[in-house]
């Protein structure tokens, strides 16, 4: 008698133990999430406010750069912006699995959707990465040249905005790693 | 008596079912890896062996174009090596799959190094199309004229590499969706 209530409350303990690091794994979800929401965002804002006007005029141009003077760069304020509202819309789901920890077909959903919106900022932030590469060293072959001489803040804010979203695709790696160490915990 | 007998052979011919059906999977898991080893192969070669020499010589160069006079095709060469090389690697495990329908921790593993693939091809590829589309539309803002004018070999060889790699991606994404399905079935 006395052996067997022993062995339902050290069951009972064990449960709690496996509930309480669910737990844990949730709280830490819902923080990767916001990491990458600010990413995202500052990725977004910083190369959606990138241009700059050289301080001399010919007869007839005045030379000035600007996000969407390259698609690429549009792409990826559109990339960016979608994710980071993806990500804002997951947070409900993400609470709700620190409540529930045993909720099992919304972690399923929400790793198949982190996982889409990773490809999809692998890619938007990749083809930016590209670009600005090609704007600090030109290519000879092509006659590309460099244009960070001249638009050097552009060049600056253009480069920085690629850490926010490669920070983010970083989070988004962890979070799927950490959802489906819960889900194979359940 | 015979109750429990037909029981025991619906279950039977149920688990018969099931195994045929992960079977299938498996089958089609084996073709897309075959699917996708011939789409890196032929974005590799094809981007590999692009190089255009222009018909006239000024007084001081020749024109040429090389894939690698570009690093962003150079590194899309690299990648679509490294995926070719690791989907040849994975075809045991999944003709072992095939035979054991039942096997769970390998294809995990899988899933896992499939997912990872993915990412890496997608942004080699998207940093690839970045610089193919540049050589088509060129920048006005950049000065960076269109190239595909002149090496308009150069130009269709390097964009239909993309079409294997592409091509790849699509099915590394069917396979990670098959074997999450494969997983949830067992």
């Amino acid at each position: 008698m006395m052996k067997a209530v022993s062995i339902e409350s050290g069951e009972a303990s064990k449960a709690i133990g496996h509930h309480g690091v669910n737990r844990g794994l949730s709280v830490f979800d819902l923080i990767l999430r916001i990491v990458a929401i600010v990413g995202t965002l500052a990725g977004a804002v910083a190369m959606g406010t990138a241009e700059q006007t050289l301080p001399f005029v010919t007869q007839l141009v005045q030379f000035s750069a600007q996000y969407d003077d390259f698609d690429t760069f549009k792409l990826f304020v559109i990339v960016n912006a979608i994710i980071c509202a993806y990500l804002a819309l997951s947070l409900p789901f993400s609470i709700y699995h620190i409540m529930r920890s045993r909720a099992g077909k919304s972690r399923i959903l929400l790793i198949f959707l982190d996982a889409i919106m990773l490809v999809l900022l692998t890619s938007g932030a990749s083809a930016a990465a590209a670009i600005v590469y090609l704007a600090h060293n030109g290519n000879s072959s092509a006659n590309w040249f460099s244009i960070c001489q001249q638009y050097t803040d552009f060049c600056q804010r253009s480069a920085g905005s690629l850490i926010g979203s490669f920070g983010a695709m970083a989070s988004l790696v962890l979070l799927i790693i950490l959802s489906a160490v819960a889900i194979s915990r359940r």
